[in-house]
């Protein structure tokens, strides 16, 4: 089946056929060959645990900071995120490390909490929240838009078509991996749909190699997997004590491992022509 | 697997043996032994298209009248809905024919159009759109939750748990197909999901026949299949000129074969112990 | 996305507008407006047990006795059936009762111990043993092929195809769930494939709700969904004393419960224009 | 869902820590740190066609030589393959050029024609034919087992274990893509797999670029892919002229894209411990 490409008004590379490259801030750029790699909590915990991570995943090569201040979570009564305060904390870490900040919106109506934001996240369960991606539209925020769970490409373009039709071109799609009846996993990450994506779009796309698993083990050889299918670069959850993580701890890696799998990556980075 | 029950607190049944009985107005009940059937177009399209079909399924057993003013489209360039102005025509098909309103909402910021309207339906695109489940529990409107293309059941109650712990206990579960690689069908409708629900919680649970399966001529067995699996009503598509329908025509019935299938659940209703 | 009809020689409703009536023998029939019941234990476990099982569902009103000799596990060190000795018993089932057997071959070598069955079972796992389907349709034998658990509708007719494509008329469809990514249920049970199924084909096509759901209480409803949906029949598994079952206990409903199913079936029938 | 490793006896790695390397002849071997490429057409066409690709991949860095002579096909009416004689072919490459001959059964009675065969593949639709892996348990020829399209890891192995429990040790798993919603590729590649089956067992895993997406331009990214998650070889369709192929010519890539990436895959080779 093929895409219906069609259908796609300003996300198709038909419409735009170099790569579009999307400067986030601090120099740090997303599509047109380079590899980026954002890193972070699964959560904000405090002003100590997000300020170390950034410094730390800095040291190693990240070149953005990822970080939940309003989570997601399947039941009402898990850990909602630290919200403002969370905010305040990420900014901090701004502040001493240099490093753009990625983090998830919820609601439209904390718009005003991202303004020092670098780039605003659209989670998986969001991404056909059509009212919110039509606000983000009318935003000049990069944004990181996930795939959905049982999202095709197809709706994931669309998605992002959505966002550009309002106005803001600047979008960085994500493959996090979708629903099977494969259960190791906690999901199945489609490393084949990079190509295709790449193919079909000028936008950047690039994998989440930890929600996809839900495996740590698993997140240094999908990183590499990642690049070598296409990606314009990797998002990986790194925490500093996993076994205490008030979130995702079971898919987070250490610092250390975050240092030896970008010392992979450069390595491995003049390979596919890509600068890391 | 088992469903992991302790997980709900004012959706499990065994916090609330008896079943859950939803007024919606009007004199028309949800559960409790009720087999209520909601019947609509897929999107309202004018006053008189909305007034007709309301007229007629009435006259054929329609407790409730559906039809979409704000509509999620995959597109952004695909029909929207007449938004404001379709609530209006739903409201006047209201006033004509007495049937309560059944409508979705897209976003929180839209309440105030949702008045007069007699329950509000989250689509499976929002049903982990954790905000807006929370500001709907802090309304007093019943609220029809419909089950996400891939979402489990324990996710489903999960999200009506959203909407009753900040007090809204009225919600009515509805389940309206999965996604799986069988593509003659639009979505895989997962009947077997409806005793087991009946058995976890103390909601109502209807089915959806026309958007799970796509297609107008299984309407009818599932529809009686529904009812036969033990579902406490149904949500159906009719339109009186499918072919020209502005959205979902193909899995629209008319209004004769709507009043064929609701003569034949009337029959099978003694059997199952449903009033019709 | 439609059927490939075109593809469909013998098996297509075009070539054969007429239900196709399968005689078992006995005064045994599937199709045409019969409603025909199979039960019986997952697996021979003795004589005894058989017989048993056998004279208390024909009572209740199943037309033929289902049990496997030749079981197909996902682990080699689990039981593997009785092998010809349970053969023998199923046989003896049969002398004492008059009901035709139906169970599963894994091997086309093992034909010979077949001659007096009467539905030879062609199981998921092997709905694409083209080697085995081909050799089946060389038999005069009525063959019950059961849908796998990935494979489409387009696939199952295809592989009714090739049994007819040898010669043997006589196939009898079977579904029977599909993977999905929900749990809770062993397998998602598709009953809009039976419409489908109906309209495409000449062929009888009964539900297999056993092994779809897991369940032992989800039999009833999806037995009652299933003629609803326009089935022609059931395969149920019934088992004297389920929790010491050597197979498959958990969706095994005892004797009684049977009973109480077929009498509820009974009064449905004349609504949906079955013989049972 | 951890796997249970448990029902695991002679695939587990906890009963064989050390990989497990395959030598399957002419010097060529699977696992202990080789990576192995497979290639040729999805089935053999002619002398001609099978010799001269042979002795083209043979150049490119193939180390052994696929080609279907018996074809598993959806329908009856599709080319089956030129068996015998398709075999006969086989071999007269295998004599041309020293290749390792790989080619695929489906019926043990056909064992006696692959007396000169260096690998017997079990495709995935046979994956769980548990008759078929017992017999080839019995013999002493390495067995490439493909997933089945809807099985899970916990079932490839326990397959493995089949063949393993009747005295044949010597078996090579292959990821071949798993059945999604997603349609734009014709499975969905599961490369997460990789690792968690090189954590479980010490076999040998490869992988099969082509039938897994099903597009020849996504051959390429997917090998190098493949590599990098830690896959111990490929199996990689090549056709000398795929518009004209009997099969699968969508996904059939040209001898000149085959060198391509083999030379690719070699610079990668050192980077991730792979003799190639």
């Amino acid at each position: 089946m093929e895409l219906k490409e069609k259908a796609f008004k300003s996300v198709s590379r038909k419409a735009h056929p170099e790569d579009t490259v999307i400067d986030i801030g601090g120099g740090v750029k997303f599509g047109g060959g380079n590899f980026t790699v954002i890193a972070g909590p699964c959560s904000v915990e405090s002003e100590e645990q997000i300020v170390g991570i950034a410094k730390s995943v800095k040291k190693s090569g990240a070149r953005a900071l990822r970080g939940g201040a309003f989570k997601p979570r399947s039941s009402p009564y898990a850990f909602q995120g630290l919200k403002a305060l969370g905010m305040d904390y990420l900014l901090e870490a701004k502040r001493e490390t240099g490093l753009p900040i990625v983090t998830e919106i919820l609601n439209i109506a904390h718009l005003s909490l991202f303004r020092d934001v670098d780039v605003i996240q659209v989670g998986a369960r969001n991404m056909q929240n059509f009212e919110l991606l039509k606000e983000l539209g009318k935003t000049d925020k990069p944004i990181l838009l996930k795939r959905g769970l049982a999202n095709t490409l197809q709706e994931l373009m669309m998605s992002a078509e959505y966002i550009m039709s309002e106005g803001n071109a600047r979008v960085i799609l994500c493959e996090r991996g979708i629903r099977t009846f494969e259960g190791v996993t906690r999901n199945t990450l489609d490393l084949s749909c990079i190509p295709i994506i790449k193919e079909a779009t000028h936008l950047p796309v690039i994998v989440d190699p930890s929600h996809s698993t839900g495996i740590a083990r698993l997140v240094a050889p999908m990183s590499y997997a990642s690049m070598a299918a296409g990606a314009d670069g990797l998002i990986i959850e790194v925490h500093n004590d996993p076994e205490n993580a008030l979130c995702d701890g079971d898919q987070s890696i250490l610092p250390a491992e975050f240092d030896f799998i970008t010392q992979k990556l450069k390595m491995m980075a003049g390979l596919f022509d890509k600068k890391l």
